[in-house]
């Protein structure tokens, strides 16, 4: 028997729900709506639009803009060809963009205007990579995104797919300096949507209104969970109380990922009632949820661990996800005792396929055959598992990870920055903030608002310190590597991601 | 990076349990409790006893007894080597036993007394395959089941797992005269856990009393959903209610199918309250459920639809489960037009690997990529995927098929037999019951009477005709098929599964 017979694709995910919900609503953007039908009329097109740009199995397309209808059709548009979908992050600056841009040379490049259309021509004109096709999203007439979809082939192709190649790729893990692409296979992407589904209790009645970013796993999972249980996926570009009310009124949606901050606000906003959030029935918050929702990575395509999946847990990390097994290692792949603290491995479906363009880190991080995740983390005596932290130092600021290295290495190419380092510091509305604490080169003159202005002009400004503290030296370790603890206790870092006074 | 790495077996969901709920109860049986520790030992211990009895990968294991805490670890250790359990319906007759053991060929044959010990012993002698060794649950001391499972190597050997090598084979559909033994892969057990986890709420605090037979997928499923949630299983081996009381209540039971008879004497029984049955929230029945539970078939693994999936689905059977798709097709492998009723396929990871030893058939049946289930559907306007009925007729008594076939194959062996045939006829309380029409050879005599203990001689005695009618000639179609419809309009024949006067 064929191995087709055992194995489903998202695409037979897309075609069996035209069949079975053929006028249900599949997406809903800026008022259109979209049914099944529609969705997997304009995936075929795409898909034909690509392969007629050269994107073809292991290709990359990269998507440039905020939350968009382009990101679910566009990933299950590179379901059909074998390739890889990448929504970046658009609060990155032109540097990071270009850099992407590189790593990643994808033979098509979507962009729209919005709050990243400066920062991407710039970072179109910065990158090396010139190979790739370039469609605007916003543009009318024949050359732009839904001109050219609806000038493309609308045939259905017979193709071979093979759902274990990647087919989504998200830029993290930026604990070098630079970030790297976690690659999730198609399979991957299939089996965490079930996962999902039982965790979210996701049917084809759900109505999920996408407040939260594309580019982060933590909504995009259920994005794609939503797509697979065959309910409605609400878009909208940005996280403003005045569009969250209305759409959550207009679609009726029933789920979103809110923070406590924005529930308030909509709680202010709709002090009149003039909209009817009765079908709103969950506020799962990613913040708060690491005690409701478990512990994951991009890299591991999402959670593999629940906290709600027995309730009686005493970890706030939870039990291992149905469809994932956990270890704690040692450095030398021993699984450490219960009470230990080691670093998280990872197995089963929806583990992803590592880096892309990375082998020797995924060498490295998958040499004992489990997915190493870089995260502590320790099994408590009653068998739940509890995230610890970072292996290396991370900052959290709302709902974005901030990497040392990343911004240290903007500090030190200012001209008069000797060394430099980052901590973060508690903060009650954002977690934490970023403090630098620089050391200048002799009779250099810098002053803390001359940096913080480097660093906005380079990197994403959620990466820029808030307060900048001048020293006379970074304190090391014997071994040599900066002195974290030692700048935490000096300058009133705390508040990390897993540690005892992490506050979310 | 080696597909380990994105693979999990049973065994793995087995040994992660035992860290997440090291002390929780997995199996409970008249009285025993084994916690998810006890089972992984024990299965480790099993699968080294019975690699040393040449159960190897592609072998088979033979349980000829009532439900027991066998089947589960069974099931589990055959996992672990590659084999393959089949947990055999303990109602037949020592014929219809005999054929499967030699149709098996098993290394091991399990048997336990109870209501099947006598017709084992008989198998055990008509059967021509004596190569198996015969293992006695119930004998005390070290040949027996327990005495051998704690003599053998307890140690935890490393063996290299085929996930998508056949695991558990279940004898059905006999529409030949004989069963056939449907083949499901241990990655199809994995796939199907996880959806009846979502589609019965599945959790760790689940306890299921396993009511129904381990030998029907309708319970079987849900016995490996519950293990894989990491619930509890007891288990009873027949249906009765003074046992079901006294479990629901000792175990403090979840989740049991009973009939609707059953819960009705069930609450005669229990009319002065002494039993607690305070935490049994669910009666899944197995009749009714065909409306609550969607359409399946043992040789897809289970359900492919679910109706409760949308509540809103005007069909009885409801839409395509998340990890199934489904098609109705015509004689030539096209897709016939919705309202139009063709030939159910079904593709996707629970579908089975065909029957046991029948190439010919498993071909027919996967002709056009897809398993053809032999039952008849139709595709509804709102979406939803209605069964009709088997394509070749078939009885339905209580939660058993019965295949005419079986029965007038049993009645033409009666030397004063000329031709028979059997329709089902509606029965208030098992739904359907058998009725035969004889055509006795010239001169020869013979009772209803008698051709009735014929049957019970030979085969289950569930199939045995419950009526006889005498005739002279067996109406036949014009291509030569005995003439069923001439036959129910004649003799009062009707009720039969999936046809509008279906009462279930």
């Amino acid at each position: 028997m064929s191995d087709t017979l055992h194995t489903l694709t998202l695409l037979d995910v897309l075609q069996e729900h035209r069949r079975s919900h053929p006028n249900r609503t599949a997406l809903v953007q800026e008022g259109r709506r979209y049914t099944y039908a529609d969705l997997e009329d304009r995936v075929n097109r795409l898909a034909n639009l690509w392969e007629s740009l050269g994107v073809g199995p292991g290709e990359r397309v990269l998507w440039l803009g905020q939350n968009s209808l382009a990101v679910l059709e566009g990933i299950l548009a590179c379901s059909v060809l074998g390739a890889m979908f990448c929504p970046l992050n658009w609060r990155q600056s032109p540097d990071e963009i270009a850099f992407v841009i590189d790593d990643l040379q994808p033979r098509v490049l979507l962009w729209h205007e919005g709050e990243i259309g400066e920062a991407v021509k710039a970072a179109r004109a910065l990158a090396q990579w010139k190979q790739g096709t370039w469609i605007h999203f916003d543009e009318a007439g024949p050359d732009g995104y839904e001109g050219r979809l609806q000038g493309a082939d609308p045939a259905r192709r017979e193709r071979a797919i093979d759902v274990h190649a990647g087919c989504v790729i998200i830029y993290t893990a930026a604990f070098g300096g630079r970030p790297n692409g976690a690659i999730l296979s198609q399979a991957g992407v299939m089996a965490q949507n079930v996962n999902i589904m039982l965790v979210q209790a996701l049917t084809s009645g759900t109505i999920f209104l996408n407040s939260g970013p594309h580019f982060h796993i933590g909504t995009l999972m259920v994005t794609l969970g939503v797509f697979h249980a065959g309910g409605a996926n609400v878009m909208i570009r940005r996280t403003e109380v005045a569009v969250i009310a209305e759409a959550l009124h207009a679609e009726k949606c029933s789920l979103a990922f809110l923070v406590p901050k924005t529930i308030d606000e909509l709680h202010a906003f709709n002090a009149d009632g003039r909209y009817d959030l009765a079908h709103f029935r969950s506020a799962a918050l990613p913040t708060e949820d690491y005690s409701m929702m478990g512990y994951g990575q991009t890299e591991v395509g999402g959670l593999v661990t629940w906290a709600h999946y027995d309730r009686k847990a005493t970890s706030i990390f939870g039990r291992t996800s149905p469809i994932a097994v956990v270890r704690v290692f040692d450095e030398d792949g021993n699984e450490v005792p219960d009470g230990e603290v080691g670093e998280l491995g990872a197995r089963g479906p929806t583990v992803g396929l590592g880096y892309w363009n990375r082998p020797e880190i995924n060498a490295r991080r998958t040499r004992f055959g489990w997915w190493l995740t870089n995260d502590l983390g320790r099994r408590e005596p009653d068998g739940s598992i509890n995230f610890v932290g970072p292996k290396v130092q991370m900052i959290k600021s709302g709902v974005e990870n901030i990497y040392p290295a990343e911004v240290e290495g903007c500090l030190r190419s200012h001209p008069a920055v000797a060394d430099a380092a980052v901590i973060g510091v508690p903060d009650p509305r954002w977690i934490q903030s970023v403090k630098a604490i620089i050391v200048r080169k002799p009779d250099a003159e810098v002053t803390d608002a001359e940096l913080i202005e480097h660093c906005r002009a380079r990197i994403a400004s959620y990466k820029k310190p808030r307060w900048v503290e001048f020293a006379s030296a970074i304190p090391r370790t014997p071994a040599g590597p900066t002195d974290y603890a030692a700048l935490d206790a000096a300058y009133g870092g705390g508040g990390y991601p897993g540690g005892k006074d992490y506050k979310y």
